[in-house]
């Protein structure tokens, strides 16, 4: 199909032991997985994850998946109901059973002691936090390997005492998280709304992720009948993709606030893409457009996150508050819902990456005065927090 | 963007002639439009361009536009509720005001008299008639121009006596048209619902026409703020994405029949684009991959077709009707629906594309030995035709 495909033979433990008294050959050391992070995509993944190891060779069957003490849902700790309760992360995963080998751990350190593969999935937000206490802690493993399915970037603006930009730069999170904490880390994004890779239904993902080896570790890790993982070489793009198209469905949001049809969502969807290539391959060169235009990180994850994610959702939301676009028969509050308050209202304590997103990107290319050539971006941001009308939301496209 | 875009400067009449008298400058010749076709997709561009006719300078504002004298809706003539009296296609596009420089005529000859720019619009079971029509009257003037938005290829399978097939051609519609009138022919086709654009929601459309002078022509006639045309070079690709995302909107039809999400249905167009590119490069090679993975007429079509076309809609009815897949308490015939029930009951007259062009593609591939590299398209022909496990469809992608 298309190229930087990754391509790698399917993982074989490295070295085996054999039993001297039965002859039984084992392998030398199990992989073991850990999962930072338990909302409705960390649990998803960590389901997929569990239910792979504890059927190959070569693994420890227990996952871990770090749980926070307080997470309550109903007045129980979440972490008793899935460890003890009806092993279901009823608060952000509800109705999907979880295997027995999945254990949910209240410290993040013990979640990650002894792991040799580390899948971080928390809210972008949280990541800087988790870092640093792993990193403090001294339990990463040096050998261990992470992958990263968190979406968003991180944007460092530094400015002189007068306030004006001296510097903008933007980093991907496997990127940071390989600086932070030593080991490789590799992206993991594609089409996959939580509750329905939860309910086992078909659908595909991307790993980006250059080394053959490492392609057949986290390929065995995730891949399965209903969830193929692809694995391509382009980490950045992965990532990048991940962040960018939750810009891209509030857009999509906006034009169902507006009551606009599917002609106008494909359009926007189409710029979209196209902006979401052209931004990581003008500050990522060594990404491929490929991964946009022909994987399930790219455009196939757009087009599920611009019908049915979060994002969009909270956009329609968005455009609906304001009294001018409210359903008829509707009450307003006279000037329309922030998406902080809307964020509370309609997420059940998940966080929005989208807006965050916008304005990450927002800053930064302000900074590198690169506005221009991303229109869409750009007024996604404007709509989202100056006010802008979200009809101009087709102008210069 | 992409390459293989067409440059062109906006369009001016090539000659003026200057009224001695008033010293009045005026185009030599006036470009004179004309519709062949009049179903929902035929009505909405047939607005798009009598509205630009009535505007541009060195255009005819009349617009002919063909409506056969046998269409009748509530018991009046279609013709004469368009011409006389509501000024709508009550029939094909409803609540969509036509301005008064349409005219709806029932020959086909008379509506091609005259013309300069000929739009082909009917469904492709009607064109070799249309084509063998105009052909006999000569009326076709040679210096014309046409565009096809026929959804839909040519198939030509040759076999000799014992039944053994000796050949298989594929022709797009534009070809087929240029060889029988012997008039160049370019293709149009995009995200473009013919409802929304009846409607004026902004969206995009690909012209594929590789001559300067025509896309400046082409786009005159159709480009406007809300409906924006793009021209590439590739007419085989905007021709052949018209035709084959109708196949893969059939699949997506599928996947919403039984009743799975989001997710599966992007991994379904991601699949199904690859398998359109695919095709077009492999037998038309001077095609382009960026037609499908950059413009409308690519992943934005497909995305709208599979989302709100009625090839999804008839799709996801002839999973419903079968027993296994029937809503809780329905009825059904206890075997399914065939698709040519299904076009009756459901499309008020319209032509379903998709499954012929499922057909036809399937003949083809059959033909020339290459099912195999094309297993989206192959299942879509079984499940449609030969009594396949829809379920079967995720299998070998």
């Amino acid at each position: 199909m298309a190229p930087f495909i990754t391509k790698f033979e399917p993982y074989e433990p490295e070295e085996y032991v054999v039993c001297k008294k039965s002859g039984t050959k084992s392998p030398a050391r199990l992989e073991k997985v850990a999962i930072v992070g338990s909302g409705s995509w960390g649990t998803a993944l960590a389901r997929v994850a569990a239910t792979n190891t504890a059927e190959q060779e070569g693994f420890d069957p227990e996952v871990r998946m770090w749980v926070r003490e307080q997470e309550i849902h109903n007045g129980k700790r979440l972490i008793d109901i899935i460890n003890e309760g009806s092993r279901q992360n009823e608060k952000y995963l509800p109705d999907v059973d979880l295997p027995e080998n999945l254990i949910a751990v209240p410290s993040l350190v013990e979640t990650v002691r002894n792991a040799s593969l580390i899948l971080f999935v928390v809210p972008h937000q949280f990541l800087p936090a988790a870092l640093k206490e792993l990193k403090a802690s001294g339990v990463v493993n040096p050998k261990a390997r992470a992958i990263s399915a968190i979406k968003g970037v991180d944007v460092v603006i530094e400015k002189d005492a007068a306030g004006k930009t001296t510097q903008a730069d933007i980093y991907t999170f496997p990127s940071v998280i390989e600086k932070e904490l030593g080991i490789p880390c590799t992206a993991l994004g594609g089409a996959n709304i939580a509750l329905d890779v939860g309910r086992g239904e078909f659908c595909e993902t991307t790993i980006g992720v250059p080394s053959a080896k490492d392609a057949a570790l986290w390929h065995a890790v995730f891949d399965g009948p209903k969830f193929r993982v692809h694995p391509i070489e382009d980490v950045a793009g992965v990532s990048l993709s991940g962040a960018l198209k939750n810009i891209v469905a509030l857009a999509a949001g906006f034009v169902d606030g507006m009551g606009l049809g599917g002609n106008t969502k494909a359009a926007i969807l189409r710029v979209g893409l196209l902006e979401m290539a052209m931004f990581t391959q003008d500050f990522f060169p060594g990404s491929s457009s490929f991964t946009f235009s022909h994987h399930s990180a790219g455009m196939a994850d757009l087009i599920t996150t611009s019908f049915g994610g979060r994002n969009r959702k909270c956009a329609e939301a968005f455009i609906k508050s304001k009294p001018e676009y409210a359903p008829a028969g509707t009450v307003t509050n006279g000037k329309g819902k922030t998406f902080l308050e809307l964020e509370e209202e309609l997420l059940n304590g998940q966080k929005l990456q989208g807006t965050l997103t916008a304005q990450e990107v927002f800053d930064f290319l302000e900074a590198r005065g690169r506005l221009e050539a991303y229109p869409l971006f750009e007024k996604v941001y404007r709509i989202s927090f100056e006010g802008m009308d979200p009809k101009r939301l087709f102008e210069d496209l």
